[in-house]
């Protein structure tokens, strides 16, 4: 039933949105600012253009405003006059005129706003800190436009500020490592779409990847060599802090820790030996609470920690935990007794707890997964939701603050609409004042058992971005139509600051193809996605860190466009009955069906093709019948009973996921085989 | 009378390679081992496949083999069971067996060769060194093959060895810098093809990349926050040694130097004040080689780099000097009077014997650029040719080393068939055994005025494979067919390790229409090419470090296919008169002509496509004109004089560049103009 509220009420925004098109100007950008008005000039752009830096900044705003005068360059082909700008060299031509009082802190709660009016012969970007201007510089840059004489900018007024403090992505880097240079154009890209967290995900079974000094073991054993030096790492916090971007570090313990006793097997629960976790889940070995090398272990290492990351936060995982191995441990089921620690979730406190002291002696306050909330926590932590909204309410009218988590798992695949609904405070929820404030917002998660550097950036983004806009514009943006539509060219603009999305499905394609002709494939892949949730473990196939993720499930996109515009096209027919759409239906139908002959042959060129055969032709049934359907609407006739019986055997045939993608216009096809059988 | 000449000598070998292709079973791959011979059973690959590794090897090899297995696996989807290969993990099931003597060492002369046997159910690789197995791997991966049941090796006994010693790339990151991915990645391409040389170029007028320590005003002022850190120098060496290829730095020195002196005025000659250069081309600021501070600065600068590259070759540079600022200088002047050096030569001879003083010193040979080759230079030293063979061959009856890079300048965007050709040692050469040993081989050379990471590959590759080719296959391997075939694949493989020709051009071409179908353009850009040598300096474009290189012109590639398809195919009809030739010319020449319809609304959707509307417009009435003249020619008639006249008027318009390019396919489509009018 609320499958079905959801549905029509989505359906009823497309149609609204379409309607008042020509009513209200919307503005292109992405998120949708907090105030804005469009008015009826340009400001046309030439090779004068530049900026006049005023106010009290740093190098680093002359740094930002020169990306962005080279970003316009690139896109535009103009040879701009202006050269790296400086304070020195600062144009004062008042073209564009960026005037702020201060250069920003990169902590939580800055000041982020921002007003910029573009005016037909002058360009204002007014701020309180540099952050400020830089949120404005990326709206700025989304406004360029264009008609058949050049480039422009159409005038507006914005006043911007952020709905939320906390605006995060976390990059698992443990599953599989991501090097630097995916780090950073993830940072460039976050700056693009105003988000303000960085959160890396630094150690896990797999491994751990930051270089120690003190306990050089730790990159020896536990990294296969892949980890960021403590070099690399101030590159990063200084590279995200240029962009107004706090980095978190995220050491998870005392759980999803095998690959700390590679290095240190002493610090385990139970006796041994450790070896890097090769396979994906959750397992048991723990570190030892009941010992004090394993705090001596993490005041050491941590004050190593804390010297790279100069942010006020500092995550502590905390999450799944399993009692075997403190159950099976005699040592530590004494320390329990003796020291009156009933069960392993006190003894989980005690040990947070512990850890809680030595951060706090770095002056670090910490943050943790749901499972750290528990007695004796003081109100200073951040407690990220995984488990749910009523668990970070909860937590709020418990006087601690919190990140919302759930709802934003990337990597599980959903729809950006899923995401993009999921209000971390949905206007019917009932709390106080200041309970809200302890709302801080919340992070997307990238967990990184199924993707490697070649396609991290098509799970990331662009979804990515329709979060951005749910954790920075006003809870009433909320128009489906115009979030994909946005998105669409969100997704093209983040080529710019180097996402790979697109780039690296087609390098994955020709690969696939053995280099022979991409095009049928691509067919087939605009309309399938991969598995979603946690099913692709389950279907006989056993991932590990060393298997390949190079088959057409990870070139496959989550919310493929050309699947979603069949389906909203089928939906606006099921409506309006108007029988012009179904011609649209009718060219993708007719490819699709046509698509296997050629898939047929790629296959017999290319081996890795094998396994999606069979979606293929079910693809290519399905679409007969979807064909076959629509001819029978379009006559205005009937589908008999057991010519309906007989096409829904193909369409449940159709659901079938092979190589563990799965076919997106099922559903579809499958509600014009059900109005047309009315 | 030259040109035509090789040209006739060209088709002949086009026309053999055809012929010849069913006799001869030649090997897929580049570069062509030295020998080998295809037998004709498979070796079947499945996920059983594994590595077993014998000899006295180290962790490098171990990696390099883990790294091949995950390659494999990337391709052809299987799940291997082999993990990490380790001493203690090499799967011992000798399916794969490696075997070698002993690590090599990463230094100029070591050996490099192997024999790899691939029988039907066990393949061997044996070397003297790891450095041998090495390109034994990569030869393995280029063999490897399907049908439409699988993969497989094909059988072969290869027995393989480098013709020359020094076969490398040298990669300007001074003029646009190339952050460290770029250059790994290129490294690993290096690798593919067998080259063993990665030549830095690190400084010139327009920055220094190196950090120092003990002079930090270097990256401070001589970068503008872009140059590689100590320890990413050190991880550079480390992986390129990890894949037996050396790293040669040079600071092009005493000319070439601008930028140094934004931190270093005081060592100029001529007064300043001095920033960095934004321009290209040749300038005077020299450093001043009449006071004992130059010399204390290169000893304690040196001193610091050498640690940074323990490659036993330092470069020097040394070339396009000016006289201009020693001539202006009164203290210089009095300086050579007083010693009795008699002009700007000897002074520039002088400076360079004081630094080779420096290099001796810290266990250092020099290498520099031709002009380096002076009275009293020690015949230790490495003259690297930038002004040609002759000059080489010079060189080594006086004694010295040397290295070919003379025709392998391929920022000029010439055809990978003209650096193909260009045989450091041409077989008629006469020289003494002694002096032919003295050619150690040669370096592509990529400077890096028009590139920026974004295009860089494209122009280095894949015509760099062809010129690996050159340095590593006989003399005699040099059918330009097979070279073209080969390439191609290799251009397709090259993918693999992260070279971005393929995938960036699409993301240009993206851009370019604006997020709009590229179709029309990428038909467009695959016929025409930049303007070669040093031509696009003068087209009215003034090129700085901070102009835009994102136009049509650095999106196309060099040596495109279609037009050299087209041309091919143009050639063959001439020699053949084979009428069926025509049918393929007419459907390009058809699909060119109706572009430009095509290309102006994208123009209108997209102002920085502008530049190229002339150019677009020229191809289409070529297009029309070949189209016209391939009538002619089928129907057997004979084309006017004045029909004639008017359509070479038309080839004589589209010779014309616009945008900085140029049509490719104008010189084919004359010839069949002059063809119809005989």
């Amino acid at each position: 039933m609320r499958q079905n509220f959801k549905y029509v009420f989505v359906l009823l925004f497309v149609l609204f949105s379409t309607l008042s098109a020509n009513d209200k100007k919307e503005i292109n950008v992405m998120p949708i600012p907090a105030k804005y008005e469009l008015l009826d000039s340009k400001f046309k752009l030439d090779n004068n253009f530049g900026f006049t830096v005023k106010g009290n900044v740093d190098e680093r705003l002359y740094q930002y405003a020169t990306r962005v005068l080279r970003r316009l360059s690139g896109r535009t082909g103009l040879f701009f006059k202006q050269d790296v700008i400086t304070k020195q060299s600062a144009n004062q031509n008042n073209l564009f005129v960026i005037d702020c009082k201060k250069s920003g802190k990169v902590v939580l709660g800055e000041n982020e706003s921002y007003e910029l009016k573009i005016n037909y012969n002058i360009i204002t970007l007014n701020a309180e800190t540099d952050l400020g201007i830089m949120r404005g510089l990326e709206t700025f840059l989304q406004l360029l436009t264009n008609d058949k004489d050049g480039y422009y900018f159409p005038s507006v007024n914005i006043q911007d500020n952020p709905r939320f403090k906390w605006r995060g992505l976390m990059i698992d880097v443990s599953r599989h490592f991501m090097p630097v240079d995916v780090i950073k154009r993830n940072i460039d890209a976050l700056a693009m779409v105003k988000m303000n967290v960085l959160h890396l995900h630094l150690s896990d079974n797999q491994s751990v990847r930051v270089e120690s000094k003190l306990f050089p073991q730790i990159q020896q054993n536990c990294t296969d060599g892949e980890y960021f030096t403590q070099e690399q790492i101030k590159d990063i916090v200084l590279y995200a802090s240029n962009r107004g971007i706090r980095v978190i570090p995220e050491f998870d313990i005392p759980w999803h820790s095998t690959a700390w006793f590679a290095a240190l097997p002493k610090l385990a629960s139970a006796p041994g030996p450790y070896t890097l976790e090769r396979n994906w889940g959750v397992f048991d070995p723990v570190f030892n609470p009941a010992i004090e090398e394993t705090y001596d272990f993490f005041d050491k290492f941590f004050g190593e920690m804390v010297k790279l990351f100069p942010d006020e936060y500092f995550h502590i995982g905390g999450d799944e935990g399993t009692p075997k191995h403190w159950s099976e441990n005699t040592q530590i089921q004494a320390f329990m007794k003796k020291n009156n620690i009933p069960d392993i979730q006190a003894m989980h406190n005690y040990f947070n707890l512990r850890i809680l002291k030595i951060l706090t002696k770095y002056n670090k306050k910490m943050v943790g997964w749901d499972e750290i909330l528990q007695p004796g926590m003081p109100t200073n932590i951040v407690i990220q939701s995984w488990r749910g909204q009523q668990s970070l309410f909860e937590s709020a009218k418990k006087g601690y603050m919190g990140i919302l988590s759930a709802g934003y798992y990337i990597d599980l695949i959903q729809s950006a609409e899923f995401h993009y609904l999921n209000n971390p405070v949905p206007d019917s929820v009932k709390l106080q004042p200041a309970e809200l404030d302890r709302i801080l917002g919340g992070e997307a998660t990238m967990w990184a058992e199924l993707v490697t550097p070649e396609n991290e950036d098509s799970r990331i983004w662009p979804r990515t971005a329709v979060i951005a806009e749910r954790f920075w514009s006003p809870s009433s943006v909320n128009d489906i139509n115009s979030m994909y539509q946005r998105m669409d060219r969100i997704n093209f603009l983040l080529e710019e600051v180097g996402i790979c999305s697109i780039k690296n499905q087609e390098m994955m394609l020709r690969r696939l193809c053995n280099n022979n002709n991409t095009k049928a494939l691509k067919t087939l892949i605009d309309v399938i996605e991969p598995v979603k949730g946690y099913t692709r473990h389950s279907q006989g196939v056993k991932y590990t860190t060393y298997t390949p993720y190079t088959r057409v499930v990870d070139a496959a996109f989550p919310d493929v466009k050309t699947a979603r515009d069949f389906r909203n096209k089928v939906d606006e027919y099921l409506i309006t009955k108007n029988i012009d759409i179904l011609k649209d239906l009718t060219n993708l139908l007719t490819t699709l069906k046509n698509n296997h002959l050629e898939i047929k042959n790629l296959i017999s060129l290319s081996p890795i093709l094998k396994e999606i055969e069979p979606l293929s032709l079910n693809l290519s049934k399905l679409s007969l019948a979807g064909l076959d359907v629509i001819n029978i609407l379009e006559n205005g006739q009937k589908l008999s009973a057991s010519a309906k019986s007989e096409m829904l055997k193909t369409v449940e045939n159709s659901k079938k996921p092979y190589g563990q993608t799965e076919i997106m216009i099922v559903s579809a096809v499958e509600k014009l085989i059900n109005e047309a059988g009315k």
